[in-house]
């Protein structure tokens, strides 16, 4: 008998049919002799329906404390609706709102982070056998005012869940039955991974292959949760992230894209000293997230900086870098949008010096340039012109996985 | 500068547009100075909404404290807004849900009573010069459960704050402007009275003219809280609903019908000792609420007694007096739903000896017979056809109030 947690988004209960699909799913392991432990979304559109009508009321944004207490309803009917369906199939639920499942957050209203959960009532729940439907993405601060946990809060509730109640697995079900080595949908031999490191996890998040959170895979890494990401439509295994897994034959994990890239270029600074830590602090103190950076020698003995940065933050890094002009020579700086980054993740490419050249190479044989190189302990990303992108990712891909 | 608190209903806050019309009326009370708590309903057709989504679900009813889980997100969404709009219009705001406004309730769901109001957070946030908005019909029992009123339990809600919170006042806004001496839409001569005590708005209420719920007037009048019903598109004052109201120039206080009523007869019942108390009982036990009872005597010595009860209750009723033949012999037991009751209300009455024949003689002038009558000290009621019940009312109000 296991304590297992679920997590379902808002597509797996947007309407009755797909609801009691949840409910036969949670049921099928309630039945093994499971205790079960549930996090649910917003129903489908239900989030974006609330925030039409907060834009109605106030154009220009209200205020985060009131999104909260607004937002945070459309989880308090997904919740009741789904255990409403498992009453109607005969097994004993309860459903909990954040502040009921014990969700203590800090008060960063929209974007709260967990500070603690108080387990006792899961734990009474569980106790009374009854299978617990908790709603994600909410909790309240120490003023008992309610909070939201962000973008992806859910799967951060689940694994939140699942490490306080030190539970055997925590299942993310998605619309994809667990995680690739590249895009299905782009890359034929695309091909599911058995399991994946929290790492290659994170690196694979971030570049674009968007399947889990980062922070809901930080905090499994954190507490040591095992997460299964898999299919609520299909019946069968998805892909387990932990933190040791078996080597497969291939070197790498996968092979993604990320087209939300920007790359900066300073051209023509004067070098003095400290010119770097200028312009990055600067960009620090403006909360731009700065990426790959490549510095290089230009003409006469002056030097171009280029770094990259999420599209979001590039109009608020030139503005940043231009403020500089006058503790700063330089010629002019560029904006370059038309840019993407291909990047390929494997825990295996640190003991194998080949890995660069062999992903250089297919890139070559490709016929694309490549614009800078980043690379980590597991990782290695180049920055490429767009148009390029998909068949960047393929042609790596299949240099690797065959 | 006084403590006002106010409770705007589901069809006040329906839309962007009414939203600002009742943030409006709550700002103008604040910048004269006072303190303000709003209670609210939730969105128009919200609750018919979330009903229908649940009923999806389980055609046959979902567990109470579930629905109790669905249908407090009702307020919670219109309690945002609200606030929203006032944080618009530059006024400082906080909204509350029931258990943030500190409402405790017993654990009946779906028909909670609230237990008592731990006030703490209204007056810190009345402190602190907020706007309280406050979620109504809702709050949580001993189990940090989620429960609901009930119907008009919105009003309660209102009621309940402005006794704890010894309020100077407690606003009603509705969809009318005030309490009337018959429908104004039924009744030409209709008019709206200044003021009327809880008493005469409790027989009012119970009689079909359902302006006030039931609960929050025996509240308002157990707690001495004074009530003013009044109209959220106009503004001018209302009716005033207090213990002791200045004597007007008419005798009653207004008159009304009440189509939800059945009138059952047990013909032929033998008499013998106890037959009123096994039929009553019996009922009570049922849960049958008996309205009027009349018992007169029938052909060879036999009795017949007919009562009157809701009509919801009519099927009920009739099938508990057929169960009953083992110890009571009749002849037979009649159903008739084509009945209305007829009513004038007035405390004045109680002083004044020719009003049930004032009344009595307006329906005999109108050429309307009167089956049943039951008095009261500030009422008397007739049973009359249904189909004469508008025509009825008219003959009696004006037969009063010219």
């Amino acid at each position: 008998m296991s304590l297992i947690v679920k997590k379902f988004g808002g597509s797996s209960v947007a309407n009755a049919e797909r609801i009691f699909n949840v409910a036969n799913i949670i049921i099928e392991d309630y039945k093994k002799g499971n205790d079960v432990v549930v996090v649910v979304s917003a129903q489908g559109d239900t989030t974006d329906d609330l925030i039409a009508k907060a834009k109605e009321i106030n154009p220009a944004g209200a205020s985060k404390r009131e999104m909260d207490m607004l937002l945070s309803a459309g989880e308090q009917i997904s919740i009741s609706l789904l255990a409403m369906a498992i009453e109607k199939l005969g097994c004993p639920v309860t459903s909990l709102l954040g502040w009921q499942a014990g969700f203590n957050t800090d008060s960063h209203h929209t974007i709260a982070r967990i500070k603690k959960i108080n387990t006792e009532r899961l734990k009474t729940e569980i106790s009374k056998k009854n299978i617990v439907i908790v709603a994600g993405f909410q909790g309240i601060n120490k003023y008992d005012d309610i909070t939201t946990l962000g973008r992806g809060g859910s799967d951060t509730s689940a694994v939140a869940i699942a490490a306080s109640m030190k539970a055997d697995l925590c299942q993310i079900y998605t619309d994809v039955d667990g995680v690739y080595t590249a895009d299905p949908r782009k890359v034929k031999n695309a091909r599911k991974l058995d399991q994946i490191s929290y790492d290659e996890m994170l690196e694979l998040a971030t570049l674009g292959a968007q399947v889990l959170n980062n922070r809901s895979v930080e905090m499994a890494k954190k507490y040591n949760v095992e997460l299964e990401v898999l299919s609520s439509l299909e019946r069968k295994p998805g892909t387990i992230v932990k933190e040791t897994v078996k080597m497969e034959k291939t070197l790498i994990r996968g092979a993604a894209k990320d087209n939300n890239v920007a790359s900066i270029s300073i051209v023509g600074l004067q070098d003095t000293p400290g010119i770097a830590f200028k312009i990055f602090n600067k960009l620090a103190q403006e909360k731009v997230n700065v990426d790959i950076i490549l510095q290089s020698v230009g003409r006469d003995g002056t030097k171009d900086i280029t770094f990259t940065v999420p599209q979001d933050d590039a109009e608020t890094a030139v503005s940043a870098i231009k403020t500089l002009s006058d503790s700063l020579k330089f010629n002019k700086v560029t904006l370059d949008e038309s840019v993407c980054k291909v990047s390929i993740v494997g825990a295996g490419m640190e003991s194998h010096p080949g890995v660069a050249s062999t992903m250089f190479e297919a890139l070559y044989d490709a016929g694309i340039n490549i614009h800078m190189i980043s690379t980590s302990e597991i990782k290695i990303s180049v920055l490429i012109d767009e148009k390029y992108g998909d068949a960047a990712v393929a042609a790596v891909h299949d240099a690797f996985i065959k």
